[in-house]
């Protein structure tokens, strides 16, 4: 486990929201379920991207399926605690966006757990990839950091 | 179906509280699935009693198990909406509590969803009944409606 | 709490089948939470309905609404036990269906938990209450005890 | 996207059990939601670990935290469908577990989904890891596929 990957930091991400715990999410050992925080992935980016009017999930066109997720868990989470949720768009493919995902402790400075998730964008009806939306794109870039200034 | 009860105003309610919907509540038919109204209920109430230190879910010496729950649903909710969820202590015995929980989409008068469920709290160790601590009876206090003036 | 029903035995239902328990059921008290139990009750319904030709929850034009659910808990469940889940159709409206599921700990003759939930069945499109379709009426012939000989 | 990694044959593993979905598992779009696999894979690994005496999680001097987990989602899986999940320990260290679990369709070669998740066993006091209790390396045996012969 030597090359474990160490706790990010809040710079790492480009935009934050937050959101609940639940009862439910806190499993017998008195903590936020491994399962649990994949949750919260799904949730702050499709909500910011819904919000930013770049997803209709109940009509549009375009669905985002999952091809890949993965997460580390540095300390634990409990309900009821708040979790503050950092995003970053780490790759944008033709028809794919990696999204990364760092999930706080309400006021902290370092992740208490970091992943991603890759979407590959289909057409609702063929299930076959097509070109990131227009509207989407746009989205996309306020979860974008900046270049670094030469 | 023609003694259904109706959707409940925000006056039948003593506080309120929020709380997030999450990606995958929303089931295959597009609106909340009737199994999370129920997570909603349990994550209010006891986030509700938690706050006001009247529950320690980690080493508390009683624990409040639910021997009844219920729920009419009204109108659909969906995911990314924010939920408003009213409490209401109904009905407090020597053990147990009854708690009524109406959940409104933001802003809405009226619930979308209103149900209740029954807490017996035990003794953690033993899982019998004990009366209630007097730490939750201070907190039920101000999920109670006061009186109506004579 | 002296009204509260007894656990129902297993000549109460009409047919049964089986579920597993996930890791995840268990809340931090080490048994089901209240909020998985409907879970069951939603999955063994239509898995029952599904298998008998009488539900399509991708393509059919009919779909089930929830409109009012109940449990009444009297034993805990845990992972890993397996479930045995008995179904009852309790009442066939017009267009409504009152689904009545025990479940009980397996080998066990009585319920853990009992309950119901209602649905309500619509037009996909229009959302609006349609006439029983004629295989899900003969699906739920399963579901029905025979009536007592005279 | 090029160097996704290909669904793995039934060969890759080193022993089975099957599981139900549930109606609540699929999402809007029709198919088991990606969270939901990370349910399986804990349920699959936690159930044999305890049906094989090697872990109890009621009781247990040791538990298991989770440090990592992952999933690849090569094909869609849907309620009402069973899976069957092949398990694999892929690595074994003196506090630590990497199971690898595929899942497929009933009756499928290839795997609809493939991850890994690791456990590092620690004390439930403490929370500091142990070395791996003689009764779990017992149990982990099963889960390791024969060398292959010279």
């Amino acid at each position: 486990m030597s090359s474990r990957p160490a706790p990010r930091p809040r710079s790492h991400y480009a935009c934050f929201t937050s959101l609940d715990t639940r009862w439910g999410d806190n499993d017998i050992n008195g903590h936020v379920n491994n399962v649990v925080y994949y949750s919260y992935f799904d949730t702050v980016v499709n909500r910011t991207l819904i919000n930013a009017g770049a997803l209709d999930i109940h009509h549009g066109s375009v669905i985002g399926l999952v091809v890949e997720t993965q997460c580390q868990y540095f300390a634990p989470l409990a309900f009821p605690q708040r979790i503050e949720a950092g995003m970053l768009v780490a790759h944008q493919g033709r028809s794919s966006v990696r999204y990364e995902v760092g999930l706080f402790a309400e006021g902290s400075g370092e992740t208490a757990a970091a992943g991603h998730f890759t979407h590959v964008y289909v057409d609702r009806a063929t299930r076959r990839p097509v070109a990131l939306p227009s509207t989407l794109k746009e989205a996309l870039q306020r979860l974008i950091l900046p270049a670094d200034p030469a």
